[in-house]
Formats: structure tokens, C-alpha cells, sequence
């Protein structure tokens, strides 16, 4: 992997595509979440051994929640499934994500807005459960701090996810859909057009042979 | 046209690649901002015909302040040039930025932070002068009315911009650059590879051609 000279030290992962890829199997749309749980370990151990220090999976959001009971129901499983694999590895986990609503599910209580080390912590994983990115930033005002200092950036609920260097898209959408606009606001963003249940490695080699070509200015 | 069925009624524009340009043309850096001017009239009257509602130019940032001054006189007066020719046009204008500096240039004050209507006024034109995204955000801070809320949103500096449907880049950078934060949460963003002062029509109707097979869901 000498390759890759150049690697993103923070990696946001946006894992769509699972509905349309039941379809496309001929099942239930509900079905594709519980296709996406293993596609998410492959990436985080194919991460981990490249060296990338931090990564953040879009998981679902305040908006989603809207979508009928039997999806909501797949995918708060497919996060509660995905955050227990990881504790069975070396990850330093994190939940972000609104717990002040029934649909936060409470197996994932314990991990919320804090991190919590399992094995030997290597990486630094970010869930997003119940995530909006307006109740994300207007968590900011909670904080008397964001007033006396004026700069909102320090305290919105997201505060402990650094900036995310790439963005990787499954489902071939060009959009960001609110993940993280904070964190994302000088990312590369990397769109691969198969569906999250079809994830291969190649696509995070194809983003990173990508990335070494890119630079970054920070706006610079 | 009639083959766009589906418009976008918000476009952003960011108009990169003019130093390269320069560059690959054997100019100094700087020369490529003027030959940007041309292409934004260009685009801005094939985006009226199209019936575009509302369109929105990076102009220049805060950050982009920190280059070399011949850079920066070149760009800003670039702006400058750019809001003369639209006040010939029919154009709604808005310029938004920190006007508490004396890298926004002076000309472009009566337009700041407020619309003026040229012409027919036919669509709404915005130019992001000295833009920060942070200063955007934190703007919201001045307002008793963000606190009493608890929703900055409505009171960022940029709150008369609204959602942009699709982003377009040129220069082949897959970044937003801190471009309207929350006005591209939900934005399809498309990216030409060609240089901005190499702006051709064709650039525009490619995007939307891809625009047509796209769908919108607001993060729903």
C-alpha cells in the first residue's frame, strides 16, 4: 500500500444505496440496511490498516426517522448491529446524534456524545444515530460560551469530530445531504456510483489514488 | 430547451481554475481573475433564458485575502468589474460579506447586505464579497432573536440566500470550500473539470442534463 504517499488522516463515510439495492434483488427496501452492516467492517479494517486515524459513518438522521416504521425500524437495528461488531474491535467510539427522542435507540444510550475505548482504541470512530445538522449547530446555543466568545464552532454538538480531510459517497448521489457541515466544509468529496451493499475495497483505493492528485488549500 | 423539464431554480457558482489558467497560458497568476469576468455575464444569460430563478457567485473570501496582493487587487477588482456589468443587465442584486475590512472594496458597499434591482430585475443575483463561512455562522450571534429562538438559521448573514438546488465547480476540485454552508446541505454538486475562464455553455447544459436523472429528497 506504499502507494498511497498521501492519506486522509479523517475519512466521513456516506453509506447510501440500500434501498435501491433491495429493489434491485427483488426485496423489501427494508431489507438493504441489514446488507450494510458488513460492508461497514470491511471499510473500518481496510481503514485501520492503511492508517487512517479517524472515521465518521453517516448512520441515520432526524429526517430519515420520517421514512415508514418497518425502514426506521432496519436501520436503527442495522446502527445498534454495526456499534456492536465495532466493540468487538479496536475502535475509540463515539455516538453523536439527538438522545433526547424515542427514536435514538437506547441500546446506544451508553456511547452517546462521549467516547468510549474497546480493545486498544486504535481508531477513532464516529457513529452518527438520530443525527440534524441544524440541531447540531443550534446545540451551540445551549452554551453561554458561544455567546461570551462568539464563534459557534466550539460548541456545537459535534464538536469532538474533527474535520474530515474525504468524504465517501455510495449510491452515486453528488450531495451531502447535511453530514457534518462543519467537518466537511473543505472535504474532498468522493462519489462512487455502486450501492453500500456492494462495497469492495477498491473503491476506498480507487478514492485514494483519487486523492493524491487533489491538494488542499483549506480555502487558502 | 425544452429537454430541461426538471430546472434548478437556485444555481451556485464557483468559478475556480483562473490561476492555473493563467498559468497554462504562460500569464502571471493574477491575469486569470480578469478573464473570469466574461465567462460569469456568459453563464448568468444562458441561465436566464433557462429560466433560472436565483443565482449565486463565489466571488472571493476571507481566507483568500491571505494571497499575494497583486492576487487580491487582481480578484477584487474582478468583482468590481463583474457587478458593473450586471447593474447593465437585469439582474436583482445582492452582495453578501464582511464589509468591516478594507479588503471588501468600497464600490461594492451600496450593494452589501441588502437587494438592488437593475433593469427588469429579472433574477436574483448574488456575489459573496470577502465571505467567510465561520463569519456567516457566527453572524447569527449579533441577534437576540437566534438566542430567543434557539434557531440560528434565520439570522445568519447570508439568510436572504436561498437553498441552492445545484453547486457547480469548475477547475475539478470535488470541494465545497466553505460555499454557503447551509444553503448546500442539500445542494447537487457537479463538477466540470475545465478552468473557469474556459467557461463554455456546453458546461452548463452537461449539468443539467445529469441534473434530470437526479432526484430530490431533502434528506427525507
Amino acid at each position: 500500500m506504499d502507494k498511497f504517499k498521501r492519506m486522509p488522516k479523517h475519512i466521513g463515510v456516506i453509506p447510501d444505496g440500500n434501498r435501491r439495492w433491495a429493489v434491485g434483488q427483488g426485496l423489501p427496501k427494508k431489507d438493504g440496511y441489514n446488507h450494510g452492516i458488513d460492508p461497514g467492517l470491511d471499510l473500518y479494517e481496510a481503514c485501520l490498516k492503511l492508517g487512517v486515524e479517524e472515521m465518521t459513518f453517516y448512520g441515520f438522521t432526524m429526517d430519515n426517522v420520517k421514512r415508514p416504521s418497518l425502514q426506521t425500524k432496519a436501520f436503527q437495528k442495522a446502527c445498534v448491529d454495526s456499534v456492536n461488531e465495532l466493540k468487538k474491535r479496536d475502535a475509540d467510539l463515539m455516538v453523536i446524534g439527538n438522545t433526547d427522542s424515542k427514536v435514538f435507540p437506547k441500546e446506544l444510550l451508553p456511547y452517546a456524545m462521549k467516547r468510549t475505548r474497546f480493545g486498544e482504541g486504535k481508531m477513532k470512530v464516529n457513529f452518527l444515530v438520530n443525527y440534524g445538522w441544524n440541531w447540531d449547530l443550534n446545540y451551540a446555543l445551549n452554551s453561554e460560551k458561544t455567546i461570551e466568545s462568539g464563534n459557534l464552532i466550539n460548541h456545537i454538538a459535534s464538536k469532538d469530530i474533527s474535520r474530515m480531510d474525504m468524504v465517501l459517497r455510495w449510491g452515486g448521489r453528488r450531495r451531502l445531504s447535511g453530514f457534518l457541515p462543519i467537518q466537511s466544509i473543505y472535504s474532498d468529496i468522493y462519489v462512487i456510483d455502486e450501492f453500500w451493499p456492494d462495497y469492495k475495497d477498491q473503491h476506498l483505493f480507487g478514492a485514494l489514488e483519487w486523492y493524491q492528485k487533489t491538494d488542499v488549500t483549506l480555502g487558502g
